[in-house]
């Protein structure tokens, strides 16, 4: 098996190789200039990934692989002009940088080229990896929806929120692996299998996420701690605390989301005082194992080498405890 | 061969029977919204006449049409969003009546929506299909951006207004036309020569919709007569006169198109002179009888009956002397 970093570099210099017309310049610079900002093309390097573990020849899956590279700039593009940020991976966003007629139009071109680059599979594959595609990619949108809804909403539940980011971070990853698992000649079980792996693994990384955010090492998390908290956003941990306060402790933590004129340290304080109190911590951690236990029940029905779901295994394991 | 305006009500009935997803509401509702704020659904009907041509069966030319109609509502809604434009077909646009970011995800969905309805073929055009649908949306997005940069360019010249135009309005009618084609059961050469019949004809059509702007019968035409003389929209037009005119002239038109506070009816009656004095209005008939006359030679190639080359010239006939 091909080292995890290896692919990624191989997916960077594919995406280097990528080439777009000169013209209408203003359509395609855009393109070349979101994609070579970089990342960690850690989606296409699950699609090799999942290609190679099934004996398939990595060679095979690189266009899909950039597909599903393409696809999410593509989103980020969008995304960025919706959330209107100033800043992809410390550069300015296309929307900045030209404009948002640009940025829309761009992105449209990327859908476009994603999908011709998907293409690139044998004909026995065409139909089902472009079904898989267009429900990843519908998937997608429909959580970006569902993420702008709960901004303006009072309450989200549990149920809800687990939907959203399965939604819009893990079907991708599922769709990722389940491409590059037929195109390496994985039967439709296992392909079915390692997808809902990939799935249910993004789920516990994304909890991961909302507790880092709280609870990470600054120097190793590479966001500002509390940034969640500061911002009010309805994470795992906010929309649970928001469920089990009671009393005082509920009109405490309201207060503090409410606040207009509450300097961050005093509020990221707060909430995370509420937080420990309830023990959202444990909680949220305990959520998160739940979802890594269920990509691991998948992993073990998968028909495949024990040191192919060795791999795996160590994959998920890496991903998890990133730090703490 | 059934009649256009019949094919047209295939084509609302069947617009009509989409449906989409309760949920997430933000996203679905502005697709049932814009499909159903009408429209001639004048490209998907010339898809399922191009499969009847060569006698298809409609019926299975009927969801590649209507993929057609979903692309092309796809680039309405978000060309609105660029155009800033707050009605579309005398009803509020999606960015107005929601939001930018509703008509811009809402949007992203349709053209998937798009794909998912195009790939229902027989698998041995599947791949076919979509080529010709990616070089078609490419070619849409394509034409939209050439169009915008020309609104800053102080100079356009004739033929890349006439390559926008192909772009922008030509290729969709001539995909959709071939796209039908196939279906039908045409060759590759005749399915061709249709495409390139649509291509040509859609760009004798534009440069009618120029002509009339400034020379069409208030009553019939259904739009401001000398709209795009107010707006200093650089079509075929002006595009010739500011290549034309010498001198004087040069300096008067120059004048009307700089002035800030010129009434409308004064400066469409001034420009409308100068285009007079200069024959604007012959040499664009003349232009657009050349492209007309290409899509004839193209018609007149193709394999089929005369009875079938009988209805596509009079369609022809019918869509370039709307009034004069």
């Amino acid at each position: 098996m091909t080292e995890l970093s290896d692919l990624q570099a191989i997916i960077s210099n594919a995406v280097d190789q990528l080439s777009y017309p000169e013209y209408p310049n203003g359509l395609y610079e855009p393109i070349s200039y979101i994609l070579s900002i970089g990342g960690k093309r850690m989606r296409p390097a699950l699609l090799l990934m999942a290609c190679e573990l099934f004996g398939g020849d990595i060679n095979k899956a690189l266009s899909p692989a950039l597909a599903i590279e393409v696809f999410h700039n593509f989103t980020l593009m969008h995304d960025d002009i919706m959330d209107n940020a100033p800043l992809r991976r410390g550069k300015t966003t296309v929307h900045e940088r030209w404009n948002k007629n640009v940025a829309i139009l761009s992105g449209d071109v990327m859908l476009i080229e994603g999908y011709k680059l998907m293409m690139k599979v044998e004909d026995h594959l065409l139909r089902q990896i472009l079904d898989i595609f267009n429900n990843t990619a519908v998937g997608v949108c429909e959580g970006q929806q569902i993420d702008m809804e709960f901004e303006t909403r009072s309450v989200v539940n549990i149920e809800e929120y687990i939907n959203m980011i399965r939604l819009k971070t893990a079907v991708v990853l599922g769709g990722a692996l389940k491409i590059g698992a037929l195109i390496g000649g994985a039967s439709q079980i296992d392909a079915d299998l390692l997808s809902n792996f990939g799935e249910q693994l993004g789920i516990a990384f994304q909890l991961q996420d909302d507790i880092l955010d709280v609870y990470g090492d600054p120097e190793k998390f590479g966001k500002q701690v509390g940034g969640d908290i500061i911002s009010n956003k309805k994470t795992y941990l906010l929309i649970k605390a928001l469920e089990l306060a009671e009393g005082e402790q509920a009109t405490e933590l309201s207060t503090f989301l409410n606040a207009a004129n509450l300097d961050n340290e005093t509020k990221v304080a707060g909430v995370t005082n509420i937080y420990n109190s309830l023990d959202i911590r444990q909680q949220s951690e305990t959520a998160m194992q739940a979802y890594a236990d269920k990509a691991f029940e998948a992993l073990e029905k998968i028909n495949l080498p024990i040191e192919h779901k060795q791999y795996l295994q160590d994959f998920a394991d890496g991903l998890l405890v990133r730090e703490n």
